[in-house]
């Protein structure tokens, strides 16, 4: 990868708005600029402007006005990636937008590949490398959780945990190291009663991480929920009173749903992806039957289960539903199983009571009166342990980086044990190298170019 | 409509892109900004900062980060809309977008109606009503002409030329008026010789601007093809050669086509929409014949006709397509017809010099081997006249303008009657008055609430 020349992208959002952002950057990107701008108020070029500057003018390509523009001067080192940059503030229409792109890639530049401008800001030490992944994280986030662990990535809340432990083991690995030097004297500078202490904490720290990781990744990821029940249960009724809108095709006609559809509601502020199905009613209409398998399909997938029936019809048949629940939970014993009886307010209070009794656990709602509904999210959120986001925990959401937590987990666990069986120092060293590896992969002490060519394939064009 | 309160609204286009930008104007914009913006680099308040300035730092609430940002800062009256103006570039995260707009707007801003942040620049004089019409213009230009003539009407090509007749005529205006002070004495301040020259302008000016929008219109909104022909003569494939791609479902079977699809591709950069039809044989199929009938209504709306057919199919029966070309003909005798003989590779040359002597003005043409689609094109684009496009003259491509200048003229024409009829001075007065009104209305020295209510309601939000 050549990271010397000026590279361009559109920043904002691709369509037509009222303005649209188009970045340039590299070490030519303000004399670049320069050739094509013309300013509004004074003769001034980019170039003689200072940084952090805003300036009126015009793109003229060869005596033809392309736009008139708002242009932003930032100049090395400081901007967000590092280098001169240029930003110009131009009209949204999609032509305009391709007429700037292609005007300097025509003279000079090269289109950004995707999270270059991000990569370049890592590569220049604006940012280390799980900084410049929380900004993808960030840029999709799409509830407040998800928000909250990304930004708290981006501003260093993770790396600083992990670059703070690096630091002290570095130390310790450099004491351990200079004692080979000396070995024949049998000395010891690195204290192994501290040795220890570091070793034991760092195991904590890391157990912890790698246990946010189950919150981090619902978080990120969001919870599927698959809503199933028999044909007309008023599955898509629920999924409407949760959107509180009517997106699913509601009807009388049993067995309308036939595609599964999802749709992600945000509950206390975690994203829930419901999947309605088609039931799991017996029957002999192909269709219906391609339904009901894609069903199990989805249940499969799902972290937790939804299991609707209609109250008022099964009221005298309660048997047959402990039946089906038993059997879905020696199916899927690894689901979190909500039971719901729906249409709750067509039976009388005695009658539920009956119900009760049969299936303690279930929760009686109303989806078309809209009743029940609050204690049924409750119950979903509860599902989910996220003590650790409500306090301000380090959450992890990367699996990169769980990964790399894992391993260098392993690689601590076999230096706790090698210092508990006394083994020679020389051998210490090599895994405690080991575990530095690890963590350098984290925040990108340690990388190489496959390493960031796959993390910042995911990045849009712009970033 | 209140126009002194702080507005907010998202000012890019919607959707997730790396960043976004969100504008403030009003009054109380960089005070509102101040509260919740945390500088990275110092501790100076936004207020303390000059104009046309550009600041790292945070959008914090309540102790919670929303996002760290870039603000720019525009004092009252170097803004766009001559306010003080923020604008943030945050991540361009939607539910980042989301959190910081609804800060605003429970902290002191309002929402933004549609082009609200350009009836502001129009109502403190920072553009004049036809250079606002101009930008929503530009920012749905997508080709090079509709693109020219936004940006030269944006610029205030058209305005200056209507804004110094109309001081002209005012400037008649007041002498004539002042005549009537000294009717009595029976003087002449406004000098008639020279005051017929400038009504000779004036309606050589408005003709000229009238006649541009037959040129503007179809610049603005595009040229209307129909594509006609029976079925399976290639109209789909000629519709993907000229879109060079493959949109339209082509098949070998007989009547596939039966939706009407739109397409639009730009020649010469002008927009022509190309509509395909189901064809116009005669059919027992019901949903062929709805597709027929389309058809019909389809030519209506165009404004260039097709008339494709099958070389190798016809080269017999030339005697039955000349009649359905004079029923096409007298059928539409204003439509711009073009006769294009299709798969013209599958004969010989002396079957189609046969075809040429009985329809003179055919193009022969293969779709399929993308032979003689230059021909049909520049066919196309000869007849629209882009002259006025080309010499940079003015050009009208809004029918409100039209509409006003067409009564523009109207009243010209009156006072240039009345000139000649020698009516008295005072009638006279009335008619250069009604007609400097309808000058007014195009630039913007006469409005009224309903007029600009019309018109930025077509604008988008955030502009």
């Amino acid at each position: 990868m050549n990271h010397q020349d000026t590279i361009v992208a559109l920043a904002t959002a691709s369509g037509v708005g009222a303005i649209a952002i188009i970045r340039l950057s590299g070490d030519q990107a303000i004399v670049i600029a320069d050739r094509f701008f013309t300013s509004i108020k004074n003769n001034k070029s980019l170039s003689d402007q200072k940084s952090h500057t805003l300036h009126l003018g015009r793109i003229v390509d060869q005596g033809r006005t392309i736009d008139e523009v708002l242009v932003s001067v930032f100049k090395n080192p400081n901007s967000y990636t590092g280098e001169n940059t240029i930003e110009i503030s131009c009209h949204g229409s999609s032509y305009i937008q391709q007429e700037i792109i292609q005007l300097f890639i025509r003279n000079g530049c090269r289109m950004a590949d995707p999270g270059e401008f991000t990569l370049r800001a890592f590569l220049n030490g604006k940012l280390d490398l799980s900084q410049a992944e929380a900004v993808a994280d960030l840029i999709s986030s799409d509830s407040e959780a998800s928000h909250q662990v990304a930004m708290q990535q981006m501003r260093g809340g993770f790396s600083n945990e992990i670059k703070l432990l690096r630091e002290q083991l570095l130390n310790f690995a450099s004491l351990i190291e200079l004692e080979l030097d000396f070995a024949e004297e049998d000395v010891e500078f690195a204290d192994r009663a501290e040795f220890k202490k570091l070793i034991a904490r760092i195991q904590l720290v890391l157990k912890r991480l790698i246990d946010s990781f189950a919150v981090g990744n619902v978080i990120k990821n969001g919870i599927p929920v698959a809503i199933v029940g028999e044909p007309n249960v008023g599955k898509s009724t629920l999924l409407n009173a949760l959107l509180n809108e009517d997106r699913a095709i509601v009807s009388e006609i049993a067995g309308t749903t036939r595609d599964a559809i999802e749709d992600e509601i945000i509950i206390d502020g975690v994203a829930f992806r419901f999947i309605d199905t088609a039931g799991i009613r017996e029957t002999k209409d192909i269709v219906e039957s391609i339904g009901i398998k894609k069903t199990f399909e989805k249940i499969g997938l799902a972290q937790v289960v939804i299991y609707l029936f209609d109250a008022e019809k099964s009221k005298v048949e309660s048997q047959k539903l402990k039946v089906e629940i038993e059997i879905l939970k020696n199916k899927h014993p690894q689901k979190k199983l909500i039971i719901i009886a729906n249409k709750a307010d067509k039976i009388s209070a005695d009658e539920l009571a009956v119900l009760k009794t049969e299936i303690p656990e279930l929760i009686a709602i109303s989806a078309k009166q809209k009743q029940g509904i609050e204690t049924m999210t409750n119950q979903l959120t509860s599902l989910i342990n996220t003590g650790a986001l409500h306090n301000n925990e380090t959450i992890v959401t990367n699996s990169r980086h769980y990964d790399a937590l894992l391993k260098a987990l392993n690689e601590i666990n076999k230096v706790d044990e090698g210092t508990q069986l006394g083994i020679p120092s020389d051998l210490l060293a090599i895994d405690i190298r080991e575990s530095l590896y690890y963590f350098g992969l984290i925040t990108g002490e340690v990388t190489n170019d496959e390493l960031l060519g796959n993390i910042f394939a995911n990045f849009c064009i712009g970033k």
